[in-house]
């Protein structure tokens, strides 16, 4: 793509033990109550797959023959993750086309990212950093940067955060109810 | 009983975000080899129970008729949790009898705590603290105190840790072996 709109600095707002910056703010004005409606629906068309940290692909690899779920996982024995650039065309024309559009970068292999209750991820980094933007969750919902000994707290505020995942994290969901962030990789 | 000692200080080791001691050491030099080889016999014959956060009791209430897991998870809808102060016979001679009664304090409702791979507790607040002998660990597994904003690695060095877990709190094991730990009840 030629028109790539590269990521801008965020706000920071949590650094770590270090010093290092490990949470920004992008304040984006997202209304959250029609993104979890609009979710709900599409969750019950394509399901969230995979045991414990569920995931949906929002977008694909033109021409892919599993777009739903692709990107989710095992992409990287596949493709680059930044390849996963296009939205998924039964998704045009919604509200989730509009706020993918409106990141102030071209975002990609955007998708639904659950959290089962008492479920968290491997203590693991990521090649690239993460966008969210949190759809359903509690207080008892955290991302755990544990060498930087940092605890953070996302909040369904409609603002989008940068969490640089290649500090060695985990995400944690413990509460009783499902946890969902809309998640974009970011070119930092 | 009337010979019980109640629990000195411990060495802090780790204060949190508001200046809160959150976790003390004891320094009692465990043979954790030792303690891993025998605890592992024990469960072949006594398995830990409950899904994810997995549970074998060592002490009892005298006339327990579920002896192995009265005490875990349900013991405060059955009796208060200093009740559980008696070593199950079966482990009497034991180098787990052994370092129970090692504590520098008089220990109850002590309990083998399994965490599965990938899982965590709730996010919860306990009404006494606790202390901990780690026998199976990585760095993967940690605590994550949520409202004091700090992630603690317990390292299985033979020492015993105390941990205040009347502040709000979960562990999680971001690892893909089982995280099991010897934990007692401790009067504050």
């Amino acid at each position: 793509m030629n028109d790539r709109k590269t990521m801008p600095e965020p706000e920071w707002i949590v650094r770590g033990a270090t010093g290092a910056p490990l949470v920004g703010r992008f304040p984006l004005g997202i209304d959250v109550e029609r993104l979890r409606a609009e979710t709900s629906g599409l969750l019950e068309k394509h399901p969230l797959i995979f045991e414990s940290t569920r995931q949906l692909a929002l977008q694909i690899r033109p021409g892919s023959t599993d777009p739903w779920y692709e990107s989710c996982y095992q992409e990287k024995d596949i493709a680059p993750e930044q390849e996963y650039d296009t939205l998924n065309p039964e998704l045009e024309g919604t509200y989730l086309a509009e706020v993918l559009a409106g990141f102030p970068f071209t975002v990609f292999r955007a998708r639904l990212l659950g959290v089962d209750p008492r479920h968290c991820y491997s203590v693991h980094r990521d090649a690239t950093p993460r966008v969210h933007v949190a759809i359903e969750t509690t207080e008892h919902a955290v991302f755990v940067f544990v060498d930087e000994n940092n605890v953070f707290r996302m909040p369904a505020d409609g603002d989008a955060y940068f969490v640089d995942t290649r500090h060695t994290h985990t995400a944690l969901n413990g509460a009783r109810d499902l946890r969902l962030h809309l998640v974009v990789g970011a070119a930092a």
